[in-house]
């Protein structure tokens, strides 16, 4: 992966897997208190009474975790200021205590802004799987990048 | 809001406006630090640097608050037994330390499985407003509930 890429170095169908997040017990309630405080998601029993029959992972969870891993690569260091928002976020299967996730990020399209030169949308395609190759999350990020160093 | 609703017991154009909860510069940072960790959600010089003129928060940061708010309800917690995903997740104006933000959810539409018939799919459009009434996020999710106590 080249340093300080912008927008045009980009090419549609090219793609960037990261590395691996373990995801713990400890993890998964401790994000729960805070973002998503329903039981299936911060007790073990409740869980097990559950139809996941466990606990599991708030989906907004794994998506952060998605999200950092590809951000980690620093692919978008030198070029992202934001982003206007995802599309079609999927939870595909549940993440449990001792899950390994890993990301594969995927172009979709480069589009240029037509009213500001200096930047455009990059919209990629997410995907997290867990260590059996099961995809457990995909979900498209627009990504808003600079074309040039300002 | 009274206790124990299922899916049957909400209806299409129904919704709840949240209580607030104040989004703190520290609030912000730690986030950004384990979820997403881009510059200008980090640093506050950074932020300054940025097209936003200042830190501002991960907007995965602002969804989970503003679903956590929701959450925190307790309209969905008899109910509630997950979720396949989240369509048109958009960000609409940064959020800033010291803004407060609540949600409101609006009920868009209540469809019962064709092949479960202990469950259904309540789509809600949230939409999250910061203290000058700027609407700051909004998005659909959809929520898997059950139709009665089992």
């Amino acid at each position: 992966m080249s340093k300080n890429r912008f927008l045009d170095d980009f090419l549609v169908g090219e793609s960037f897997t990261t590395k691996g997040i373990t995801i713990t017990e400890g993890e998964i309630i401790h994000f729960a208190m805070q973002y998503d405080p329903q039981p299936f998601h911060l007790d073990v029993t409740a869980g097990l009474e559950s139809p996941y029959k466990g606990l599991i992972a708030s989906g907004f969870h794994t998506v952060a975790i998605c999200f950092r891993m590809f951000i980690q690569t620093g692919v978008l260091l030198a070029c992202s200021i934001g982003s206007p928002g995802v599309d079609e976020l999927r939870w595909l299967a549940p993440v449990r205590p001792g899950d390994t996730l890993k990301t594969k990020a995927k172009v979709l399209e480069i589009r240029p802004s037509s009213s500001k030169p200096n930047r455009g949308i990059l919209r990629m395609k997410y995907v997290g799987t867990n260590q059996n190759g099961t995809n457990v999350i995909s979900f498209i990020v627009n990504h808003l990048l600079l074309r040039y160093k300002e």
